[in-house]
């Protein structure tokens, strides 16, 4: 019955498709590994975040990726 | 005080505003119900998840959905 | 599929196993009355929070109900 | 390596990019300040919430805004 | 920069350091194959819920392990 | 009626009451000065979270600080 959020970056980062479909079985197989989870019950809800709204070292990832270049 | 989150596949089967007002009023009376909570501070935040980025049983809900035809 | 989660505040004002369990139960009948949704897989999570961890109106909870005296 | 998440109404409420930025660098000061966190490793999320999907008082956001007038 | 949440159940099924160790370079290990994310700035954090506060099928996790004897 | 989610590392590094309050205290006043939000509805919730249960880099902090000596 485990429950897992992944909050990665949207907007052109954001994951495709098949990407999603890879992590939630990563994920689920991972704590079937570990933990012999029932992955029937294992939920597993991905986020897609604007760089606008997600911030490391006080600045968005938006000015960061501006600055970087 | 209490925070309630409600998390339920978005797009097709996104709640209706009126199902969401019914959420909101139901989650709200049955905490004031059960705990004596103050409903004039009880909040409580939806959020739709696509169906790419819900996954069950190590496949997305779009996965699922399919393959249920 | 839903997954909801109740924060409230813990310590000397927790809730009672048997309130969760009346919470759990609750917001479940909620999800299927209003949404249809299947209660086996409806997965709830009841938070509890210290109350010098929950802050309302810049104040600590434990701030407040000692003004309230 | 403190992590913050902000949930605030979106839609004809929701912060510009200026006012992100500026959330993102104040939340992560105010960690420096108080607990001598390191700004590079503090991670800000912002969520706007749709008016529909954030409840008070049993009522949507939505509703309270009629409401007032 | 991913943060990942995985809520499992605690007490008596609560995961060891070793194997939270192992979800963590898991789950990290995944994000860099799937993503390509850094590692270094992916935060994983677990939670550990009490078995009173985890409901599914509308009943709480003690109360269906009692019934499944 | 913003709701601020604080998550930091508890144990030997959890904040002091006096510093929870301070952090309560400050983001409240950021979102006023920022978006002009109404502090009386301003919900701040601080998770104090294990260094077992907190990863980056792959690694748990109890393991970070174990290598950094």
């Amino acid at each position: 019955m485990p429950y897992v959020n992944i909050k990665v970056t949207g907007g052109a980062e954001a994951p495709t498709p098949e990407q999603k479909s890879e992590l939630i079985r990563g994920v689920t197989d991972l704590l079937v590994r570990v933990l012999n989870k029932n992955p029937a019950t294992t939920v597993v809800i991905i986020d897609e975040v604007d760089m606008d709204n997600w911030g490391v070292g006080g600045k968005t990832t938006t000015q960061r990726r501006q600055e970087a270049g």
